[in-house]
């Protein structure tokens, strides 16, 4: 019989496989056409060097011009007719902006009959940005709302603002062109607006809207800020589709036809978990002591984005520290892990991809004398992994389809 | 159709009744003898005076004396042969302590031959307590351990030191009579060294490990406690056995069984929740996003004790957190809704048995201007929900067997 960290190996590369770029890029460009003008193509976000891949693989010559702009590493090698950039993430950097006024210039000059294909994967916030402030002031903008524990969605509704190609306004830049998006959404819900920012979709959040987020979460912002809050994003973009070919369900699917192969009886409870995530790890683990008595192998799988609040100096990730959570009750009993993962392959700003523990995490935390409250406290989730060996490393996967974690009983 | 809070209500009725000690009680007493011998009765906790009416009925005159020792307001009138007390809870206060010496005066000069039934259920750990140090150092103990955020499994480490009735203490001082316990269990896992500090139950933590635990929770203890940790506590006890009558798995396969009976496919998740309350709520509202599909009524049933931080000054409770927090997910979706109640029918320092929301509250809550968030950090549940017809009250109940929540979509 495979051990449970097999199982959890087996079912990350399965769920991998399920969601490289590739398969949903092919499909969708096979119900497409583009008429007979000019055809670029521009790729941004974690996975946009496999989508591009795919998009060259499937229409060939017939792109005229195309660019890659993704994390630095997450470039696999040249492909013909792109130009390949990398930039910083998940604060942009120079390159970002400089990429960006790249692609910005490659669409100019477009007529109606052209059209731009855009390839739109999660991490395309930082990678595809031309902010209308000074990018320090950019820096320190989004590094405070990171810090101050904001979801997601709120950044996102200041982020739009603060730059001249989210929120739609690239589709604008793009016009009379016609722009078509392939959207890998790594957005828990799939809001179009929300996946790298919605470069091409209408920010369906106004200005005051805008600005009461921004108060909220930034009380301190200067009053640059709030004047491109007040600055209207598209609310119309008749020039524009966009087109959701992955999410995060896919990954919860391909996750949970792993583990019924494995032979786990699989329940998905969720593909929204939003919630802190050490606390998902207690609750996940709660589930696990509360079945122990079963006498089948059964797995219950979530998918989702949580969130970790900084107060210590550690080093770690949501995905970790959901994991490093869970080992205190499962302390003991009989062949039960759990995992949680992040499909980028990185999980906060470190090498592992996320966490695995089981029963007997917690004793060999003890035995390295790895006070598994104090790591959690100073957010130090990585190294009491690294103690129990419970850190999963795959590098970068090429996609981006957020986090799934499951708790196994194996019978 | 009824509604959802009215199948709510129903939940809550038919899992209150199956929980009555009445049962239990009865049940427990057909399957046990006492001998000739004389028989006393001493009855603690929140369902004291429940499991005392229940014995009253079974065993009648054949109880020599007894007494109920029970919290404010708990008591529900005279039983013959008994005298009914009421203490303080959670902070033991004199009438704890005097109605403690009383029992311990009514177990002196037994025989080997008489038997001492004691009738357990938690808040025994204040309600029946002689402490062995002064009781407003004990009291400043107490809170300065539940403030702290600190597990109750580990306040009892400690707390079953400082007194001379718990840890197994309270069996010693009835030898040579035989002492039966019937307990009706409020602690995740049913340990019975934890149901009310396990007065005939021998501890099974060392006096290291008491110390230890000490020094992490309550860094600056004066030497007069870490001299307690040091005294040794019973570790076999041959005049004492006990009996698991009733506990939470029975509360939480009632409220399954009315949830089934209303129509709603009901997944059990744990009876064992340990994680913190407003985050459990958030994961529950995430399970009900996305299952809004569903054609079928569906529940997701928990039960457990979750745990909340103290930040702010507001009034409420955990059941009262954890509901709340669920309220934004929930906004706008198509007839959902999440509970979450204490059996005992006293959520935290409020009148509230815990609460409910809907796919209206958060509109609610907007309309009364009440700030979900800034409630949560201000641990304001109590005034959020009471403006959002969310507080569920039931008044004592008569029973504790800790809490459930569940998340419910009707279709």
């Amino acid at each position: 019989m495979s051990t449970l960290r097999e199982d959890t190996q087996c079912v990350i590369e399965a769920a991998l496989a399920a969601a490289q770029p590739k398969y949903a890029v092919t499909r969708a460009l096979g119900n497409l056409s583009f008429g007979s003008g000019r055809l670029r193509v521009l790729a941004i976000g974690k996975a946009a060097w496999g989508m591009a891949q795919a998009a060259y693989g499937v229409l060939g010559d017939r792109i005229e011009q195309g660019m890659v702009i993704t994390q630095y590493g997450y470039a696999q090698g040249k492909l013909p007719r792109f130009s390949i950039r990398e930039a910083g993430h998940p604060v942009p950097d120079l390159n970002s902006v400089h990429a960006s006024e790249a692609a910005i210039a490659m669409v100019q000059g477009l007529e109606a009959a052209d059209t731009v294909l855009m390839l739109i994967s999660g991490g395309g916030s930082a990678l595809f940005e031309k902010p209308l402030i000074p990018l320090p002031l950019y820096a320190t903008t989004t590094e405070a709302l990171f810090h101050c524990g904001a979801d997601i969605t709120e950044i996102n509704i200041i982020r739009r603002r603060l730059s001249a190609v989210k929120g739609g306004r690239f589709a604008t830049l793009c016009a009379p062109a016609r722009v078509v998006g392939l959207l890998l959404s790594d957005v828990l819900g799939d809001a179009p607006e929300t996946v790298a920012s919605g470069p091409i979709s209408p920010d369906p959040v106004t200005s005051a809207e805008a600005e009461r987020t921004l108060i909220r979460l930034f009380p301190d912002a200067p009053e640059l800020l709030h004047a491109l809050m007040r600055r209207e994003t598209p609310k119309m973009l008749p020039n524009a589709e966009t087109h959701m070919i992955g999410n995060l369900q896919l990954l919860v699917r391909s996750a949970a036809r792993a583990l019924r192969r494995l032979g786990y009886d699989t329940m998905v409870l969720t593909d929204r978990l939003h919630c802190e995530a050490r606390e998902a790890g207690r609750f996940l683990s709660s589930i696990a002591l509360s079945h122990q008595g079963e006498t089948r192998s059964i797995a219950y799988l979530v998918g989702g984005e949580t969130v970790v609040y900084l107060n210590g100096t550690g080093l770690g990730g949501r995905n970790q520290e959901l994991a490093l959570a869970a080992a205190p009750a499962l302390d003991g009993l009989r062949d039960t892990a759990l995992f949680s993962f992040s499909s980028d392959g990185i999980d906060g700003p470190t090498n592992a991809a996320g966490g695995y523990v089981d029963q007997r995490s917690a004793g060999k935390l003890r035995k390295a004398q790895v006070d598994i409250n104090a790591a959690l406290d100073n957010n130090d989730s990585y190294h009491a992994l690294q103690a129990c060996d419970g850190l999963l490393i795959t590098g970068p996967t090429g996609t981006n389809l957020n986090d799934i974690a499951a708790v196994m009983i194996r019978r």
